[in-house]
């Protein structure tokens, strides 16, 4: 791919998203020269229309939509809100120049003439309506310019066109490719891999260390970190290497129901983000570790043990009884180990065994004899 | 610089950090063999021993320190990881490898053989021996190779050595060059760098904006953003390219107290990192906006005011009183204004100017009349 290739691509892009913002205004216009209540069908995303597809082996928006019409007294204030939104969101994609969330609801944010009344007082206002069109679209917020948070960095024998630079991500020194907001298509693309598989890993610091042992030349990987809990940009370029690359996914995270759900995140997606999961799960994605086997195989002392809270028992208990966690017989006894053991391991505390144990002995171990959950 | 000269530079620094800690393992064991108390003095880090420095115009730690010493019941403990840790950074220092504070921390924490102590419990009992050991060897953690967490981004026409890799920072597409949490002599060079002037802009989004806006091509200028309140690393950076590079730095903030502070904190340091400060504040460094006389210049609707809380007056009035702000009539007029207008403005607010009406007007208008307080 040359840059010139995606500047078109990411023209093309546009061009279908304007059509249909453009497609929903011409419904809206349609049925007011009829003389009939303007309306949008919105995708309903609370928890009663979220499922655990089997065989995607993700979490997926279910059919249900509710309907917003103008004439009806307690949805014209969110129907209007939904139009000027659209409006706004064409204007953000014909210029072609991202904005944030923030940006947005400012961009939407304004005085009705003759009354006292604003379109939007909060961004929380905002937000929501920014996914119903993302719905109404079937397309992500990213795809039509709209930046969030980003957190995550990437290292590598890749080769990254970003935005018209091309970025070689095994030269990127002690800073790492920082993974944009927007990673799609036309903004984001990949040149040339030829990294065999992709580590994942929980902490940024974790990170740093693997990238300054360069673990991933020794190993021939891509190293991804999302800092914790990753944003959408993170999950989606994990997603995407994966998909359009083959390479299978590691992840490696802290001993802890949260590392676990962190896992869980990456692999199967969010509830809250259902709509998102089918373009951002890796269903594939298996579990390094650290795990309960390891604790003894690896002589963990005693001292870097971290006693569980109350809150740490509740969400094990929560977490265990999920779709894609309860029929997995290996799941549910590394949960049940975990509450007999009563304690947490962090990524952190492997410094204990030697600064490089992890890149040298753990990491490479694990992968090479298949210890992993899936 | 070349990549090799780089590394010769991080071998000197380590060796020179070396013998400073071997010296103070050395005063200890002479203590010991003439059978005195062994002791260090540290310097005192708290507000009593902080000034400001009218001359220098930054935060200064005075010379107040107070001894430690080993055979004190109450310091004995404080003493022992005193050597602890500092032993441990004398393996970090040796093996070239950065660890992050969490990581130190475990490296430390044992138990004491024949006891139920532990040498730590707690992260926070470690880290501010880390601080200690700053000041007993006048050094930054960083130049011992401690990282922490890492938030700040920039672009621009400068070419880095990081880590031995060359880093253009003008062909970082949407992403940039992330500001690694280490950026001493020896980690970060820099190599080339064609830019006038520095922009330092409060918000990640803003910096995005301006990114894509290619402001930095148009404008000749470098843009940093720590992404609200500065991570070291950020501070540091840009202390060092300001003085090595002799380029001025412009902050633009959202117009409220906390955007005024972060200001505050790249120019002047802060109270809690006095001793940091002598090393990464730019007492040059001018205010560009949002203030506010631009509210009224360039009529900023009233819908996009964000009403002042009680925190907010609370810490214009604590703010209004440091030392450097107290004897500036600009800054006290600019306070008492904010107070009356009882409202704040966030740079986000700036869309509703036009999508890109602080890359094309506020900034460059700004700039030209040098209309900025300092």
């Amino acid at each position: 791919m040359k840059d010139k290739d995606q500047a078109n691509l990411k023209i093309e892009k546009n061009k279908e998203l304007t059509e249909k913002l453009v497609n929903i205004g011409n419904h809206v216009i349609a049925k007011l020269k009829s003389f009939q209540d303007p309306d949008v069908n919105i995708p309903v995303r609370t928890l009663s229309n979220v499922y655990f597809d089997e065989k995607a082996r993700s979490l997926r928006l279910g059919n249900a939509t509710s309907e917003r019409s103008y004439f009806n007294l307690s949805q014209a204030k969110s129907f209007m809100q939904t139009m000027l939104v659209a409006s706004k969101l064409r204007e953000v994609i014909e210029r072609g120049s991202p904005v944030g969330l923030r940006q947005l609801f400012y961009l939407s944010k304004g005085g009705i003439p003759g009354t006292k009344e604003n379109t939007f007082d909060l961004q929380k206002e905002c937000d929501p309506i920014v996914e119903d069109i993302e719905g109404l679209l079937k397309c992500l917020r990213e795809e039509m310019g709209v930046e969030a948070e980003r957190k995550g960095i990437l290292c590598g024998d890749i080769k990254i066109l970003d935005s018209g630079d091309e970025i070689d991500c095994s030269k990127q020194g002690s800073s790492g490719y920082g993974i944009p907001s927007i990673v799609e298509k036309g903004t984001v693309d990949f040149v040339d891999c030829k990294a065999d598989y992709i580590l994942v890993v929980e902490k940024g610091q974790t990170w740093s260390t693997l990238n300054h042992d360069k673990f991933w030349q020794k190993n021939n990987c891509l190293i991804l970190t999302g800092k914790g809990q990753p944003a959408r940009g993170d999950r989606r370029m994990l997603a995407r290497l994966h998909r359009e690359l083959d390479l299978p996914v590691y992840v490696f995270t802290d001993m802890d129901i949260w590392g676990y759900y962190i896992y869980s995140v990456y692999k199967q997606g969010s509830i809250n983000l259902a709509h998102f999961s089918a373009n951002a799960a890796v269903p594939d994605a298996k579990f390094l570790g650290f795990k309960m086997s390891d604790v003894e195989k690896y002589k963990i002392p005693k001292e870097h043990f971290i006693p569980m809270n109350k809150g740490d028992y509740k969400r094990i208990d929560e977490i265990s009884k999920y779709d894609w966690f309860k029929e997995k017989k290996e799941w549910q006894q590394e949960f049940k180990d975990l509450v007999k053991f009563s304690n947490k391991i962090e990524q952190d505390a492997l410094v204990g065994k030697g600064l490089d144990f992890m890149s040298r002995t753990y990491l490479p171990e694990k992968i090479k004899k298949r210890d992993w959950i899936e």
